[in-house]
């Protein structure tokens, strides 16, 4: 139809736009020199502006409108289409292109200040930029919404379906039975010989297993890229073009190799969506959530299974001889599986990573849903910590200022890294009833494993919603008890 | 003024533009996943189509053309920016836009044609592409003028006040001169033991090699990049942000070393433009004749001189030990400096160099200004070989399907490689006047040759033309007997 012809061609030429700031994106986080970025942010405002002006243009919205009045004479496919367009129409139609235009200059310009806070330790800087950006994020819900319930509106754009009322009862849940049992864990540690894991490994080495680790998990080369940048991530224009980064550290050897499976996870997701969607707007993953759960079930129900290393622990023996030599397979899973209380998020292990999650959730909750003192954020993040996990920060670079989300307005995306865990382990258990997972994992066979999740879960994209494809992988609905059950099976074992 | 402050946002818009397309094809150079490529040059041919619609809007025309008739009422710097401008608008405002994506679509195509046709050694895959492009670009120029030397206007295009009639007498004393000097130092070649250029060279110390030469050379890591990649190349956005790539060949180390050189020279060009013409049009290099006319100067006036390594190759023996422990700076020297018959321009040493851009200079003038049969092309392509150089490729990957230029439209270009060497022996004849080159070159103390260059040459931008540069620097017009006479000096000491 002539209607959805004119859609596709504003679609396109929005992708475009989308497209060329994503590939600037790329090179700013991977290899941009540093004096660059003056005269870039000012070039990419532009380009950010007309990108804004053609998504919210009065012919493109006459169009969405339109559409959506004829929803029914759509295919299945085509009705997604028109949905999600009107979706991410509502969500920024209302804001005054000035507003969003010094709202991205904001988020430039506190990400910065963030940095510095961060490496100098002094909350106060950072402090004046939070409120701005939580006043803006204030305001672009008000253009969208009269309700009060503001954070339930940030939850959603991040994980469709998702509320306070359905992550209170998660996060309840973990409260209620996580925080006893990792305090249970925590008494029963005992003086282990696990120096090999802070040992030093020479990065050339570690970036050879990394590569050999893509070989394992059939990374696609031809329609993707591995580099190092400071701080890991993915990055996707569509499923021909899925890159992702690693950090190699000489000193913190198992962070590289589990961010390294932990972000070819969420680069098997992009590149397993159908290619038909490519270059519809829904060609990119289900949710957050739906990511995370990818990325957490390769990083540590394949990764630190004690199968996975049955097939591969040789191999890294064989590569770093002097470091473990003497370790045995049994000491080196307990080693990658330690539990201990640390501050830092992106350092946790699997079973405390929760707890850090929870108190970011409560605090973003206080802030756009109680009310809060910003003045008060230092100490009020202290005493979750000590709460939940019994250890203070004696600094807030080790505390509140730790990630940069926030810095980023990114408040509501927390969250979905529990969820994820949580998700993946539901997907787990029904997946070990249907593949013999551990002897595949065993038998270096991942790319059963990689069928299963593609045809089950990949190959949709963002055509189906976070809960509803929970609920087709894993015959119900999203049920937090799966996760507690598998942190405390598999860790009742270790400890 | 009102309308000068108009022009400047157009301006801005128009390079923002330029910008992202230029990131996204330094990526699609470097790194970018071959199957990326069909959904990018859709979405970037939208970018590129927005683009050519912004440098050819009516309101962006009125406002030039006011300026121009106003033009009197600006500095010189402003006058500059609008001259500079109108130029760029009346090459491009009278083709039709469909033409231009059109051509643009051809252009992209043609290379990969040419890709294959190279590989396939095979003229007639890539004769009906080249047919096209070249009667596109005939067609482009009808559009700027009813003249009949549609050459000429080519020739201007990449290098302004340049013509056949300059060019001819150019070529006609490379031709008079050069041609039998080559043939006399060609006949006085003796069988040398000089193995170790062919030699092999690993990789990763060539790279450290290349860093420490970067080093040497003073160049600025915090506006740029080096990297790798099939063909090295310099790429710039503004001053702050100046890269290059090398590509490091096991068995032919010295054309890793002194391309590396070559684009090193282009990117301190760069790097050493004023930067408060960094947003402005002024921005780039003066032309590619006073480009190429910086990288052979450090290439070959540098990089292949004696001073250079007597600084240098006890560093370079260090690294290589048994490649180089029995090669005396005497034999390196002349080795590095070996003349030969080759095919391949980009392999071809100093002293032939400007003959195979006499055949190509030659051809294109025949093509665009004599009308030839392309059928004629490879016959015509081998005699010249044959009398100039006294060899006959015996396929035409060898022959005319070497370069890329053609299969990109780019005709006009190939004389600026002749001409800016050219114009590097004229400066250098006035720098070592001026000051004691060799000493400094043999002190290691490049600094301070930088410190001229940038001083007379780079930091100008294009804010002078080519012709107007090299009067300023060296007090007289251009004078291509200097060239002769360097190329003379160097080869008959040498031979």
């Amino acid at each position: 139809m002539e209607l959805f012809k004119q859609f596709k061609v504003f679609q396109k030429q929005q992708k475009a736009y989308g497209m060329v700031l994503s590939i600037a994106s790329w090179d700013s986080n991977t290899e941009a020199p540093k004096k660059c970025f003056p005269h870039r942010a000012e070039m990419l405002s532009i380009i950010s502006g007309e990108h804004f002006s053609l998504m919210t243009s009065k012919d493109y919205q006459e169009v969405v409108n339109a559409l959506i009045e004829r929803i029914d004479e759509f295919d299945t496919l085509k009705k997604k289409e028109i949905i999600t367009a009107k979706k991410a129409l509502d969500k920024i139609v209302k804001i005054p292109k000035e507003e969003y235009v010094e709202y991205s200059k904001l988020i430039n310009i506190s990400q910065r200040i963030w940095e510095d806070a961060k490496e100098q330790d002094d909350y106060d800087i950072f402090k004046p930029y939070l409120k701005r950006i939580i006043e803006a994020k204030k305001q672009h819900i008000a253009y969208r919404t009269d309700q009060n319930d503001k954070y339930n509106v940030l939850l959603d754009d991040f994980e469709e379906g998702m509320s306070m009322e359905l992550y209170d009862q998660f996060f309840g849940a973990i409260k209620e039975e996580l925080v006893p049992f990792v305090k249970t864990v925590l008494e029963k540690r005992k003086d282990t010989d696990d120096g090999f894991i802070t040992d030093t490994y020479d990065k050339a080495t570690q970036k050879d297993f990394v590569e050999y680790l893509m070989e394992v998990f059939d990374y696609d080369y031809d329609r993707g890229l591995l580099k190092e940048s400071v701080h890991p991530f993915t990055w996707n224009t569509h499923s021909q073009d899925v890159r992702f980064t690693v950090r190699y550290l000489e000193n913190f050897v198992f962070s590289s190799i589990f961010a390294a499976i932990h972000e070819l996870g969420h680069a098997l997701y992009e590149q397993n969506i159908d290619p038909a969607l490519d270059m519809t707007n829904l060609n990119g993953g289900a949710s957050m959530g739906v990511h995370e759960s990818q990325s957490r079930f390769y990083e540590n129900m394949i990764g630190r299974s004690k199968a996975f290393w049955e097939a591969h622990y040789p191999k890294l023996q064989a590569m770093f001889k002097t470091q473990l030599r003497d370790v045995s397979l049994d000491d080196f899973y307990r080693g990658i599986n330690k539990v201990d209380e640390t501050f830092i998020r992106v350092e946790a292990d699997e079973l405390t990573y929760p707890l850090h999650i929870l108190i970011r959730y409560e605090i973003e909750r206080m802030i756009f849903d109680e009310g809060v003192d910003l003045e008060e954020l230092p100490s009020i993040w202290n005493a979750k910590m000590k709460q939940y996990l019994n250890i203070e920060p004696t600094k807030d670079s080790d505390g509140l200022l730790q990630d940069v989300h926030w810095s980023a307005g990114m408040f509501g995306y927390f969250p979905t890294y529990a969820l994820g865990s949580a998700y993946a382990a539901q997907i787990y258990y029904t997946l070990i009833k249907e593949i013999d997972f551990e002897r595949l994992v065993r038998e270096n066979n991942i790319e059963e494993i990689n069928q299963w999740l593609k045809e089950k879960i990949h190959c949709f994209g963002s055509t189906k919603k976070p809960l509803e494809i929970l609920e087709m992988v894993t015959g119900e609905a999203f049920n937090p008890s799966y996760y507690i059950q598998y942190l405390k099976e598999k860790y009742s074992k270790l400890y």
